[in-house]
């Protein structure tokens, strides 16, 4: 009966992670609180109504640092007295320049919301996810933040998003390293390339097979794994050709 | 003759490089663009005064777009027709968080400046940097900006530094990728530990040898290391113990 918080539910890989998680047993996921900015996804509301009070909605900025600690509130609450037990830091925004860094205005706001949130988020339930069993805390990062891949990404003109998902690769490194002696596991994942609005109708995956594998990894989680970045597994997937791969193992930073 | 630019030149590494380049030989080097956020450094105005006209200061906030088109405007004018050859993104700041990530409310601040900075710096004085001759923008990193080596730096309490010089890594490899086709350099240095007020009294090595030794880098640069995050070299401190290396070789994403 493990509990669940997903950043940025209201659509993409976040809402997909609380269908799924919505779809499995009882016995193994309890509580899934799903939050959003915005209070205007007719899609997660209808999950959330049909989870038979499963499915929680907390409206939540991820960059306002009140905002955040009024969710923490509203969980609490809603935990009444257990721990959370997973925090999946999934909320994020890419940029698309056709002109490249040139036109890269948006650099500052990529990494407020990209970087700074994911700590603001995680900084703040920490308390609770002390109070939990797993102690586990996901950030969804992508090979596109990988420096040492950057070659194979060098057509994709979203500077920005690469620059910050670096950076929070390197913010999950330094909670990994701070929490690691209190039985914390902090992990980077990589959905690789989904059919979102984010990631376009001609990515490799359906949503749904980005959320299912990335929820493999969060359940198979252990703190050996804690501090690393890893591709989803899609069985099949392994040895494609491109830059995206789907085999489970680490990603060089 | 080639000319340089080093931003936050009114102390610490920026200063050193500064003053160095003006013992250079005149054939080696002409103009010394100086750039300052505060025209309050009695050092930098002694060395420009003793400069007979070759250190230039230019007051320029790096973080303020329009403070840098105006820099861009003055630089220009004092090259007086030629192109910029050098530039070097120096001006930087470091945190210290004694609770660590529990501590770091500064990071969007940090990012702000360490990285968003060299970005507009670097977009702004490219115009003139195509018009040099050796197209050369240098970012100064640390090795604490390397995630593969970030155990290595675990007791070293500045997260947001961190964080943000990873991304600078990455900033620095989008640019070298950019603008390979132009025959632009784009190196990303650790200088390693140098004593200045950001590295104390107990760091490695004088700030002088730093400046020294990054100069040498700098000034040997060509295209084929274009992309790359580099060692200073410092000879007899090649096979030194503990985690800052001056051996002059490449470093770990």
């Amino acid at each position: 009966m493990a509990s669940y918080l997903v950043t940025g539910a209201s659509r993409g890989l976040g809402l997909a992670l609380v269908t799924h998680l919505a779809t499995l047993p009882k016995t193994a996921v309890g509580t899934i609180i799903a939050t959003t900015r915005q209070d205007n996804s007719t899609r997660l509301k209808e999950i959330a109504d049909t989870s038979a009070w499963r499915v929680q909605i907390v409206k939540l900025d991820v960059t306002d640092e009140s905002s955040v600690n009024d969710g923490v509130a509203a969980v609490e609450r809603q935990l009444q007295g257990k721990g959370l037990d997973y925090l999946v830091n999934n909320a994020g925004v890419s940029d698309w320049s056709p002109t490249g860094l040139d036109g890269m205005d948006n650099l500052n706001e990529t990494f407020n919301v990209n970087v700074t949130a994911p700590h603001l988020v995680s900084r703040a339930f920490l308390p609770l996810l002390r109070k939990g069993e797993k102690k586990t805390v996901i950030n969804i990062s992508t090979t596109l933040g990988s420096i040492a891949m950057a070659d194979a990404f060098r057509p994709l003109l979203s500077p920005a998003y690469k620059i910050s998902k670096a950076a929070l690769n390197m913010l999950t490194v330094q909670y990994a390293q701070q929490y690691a002696n209190d039985g914390f596991t902090f992990l980077a994942i990589s959905p690789g390339w989904l059919r979102t609005d984010l990631g376009g109708s001609r990515a490799d995956l359906p949503v749904e097979v980005g959320a299912e594998k990335v929820l493999d990894i969060i359940q198979k989680a252990t703190p050996e794994q804690n501090g690393k970045f890893v591709n989803i597994h899609v069985p099949g997937w392994e040895t494609r050709e491109g830059p995206n791969q789907y085999d489970g193992k680490e990603i060089p930073w």
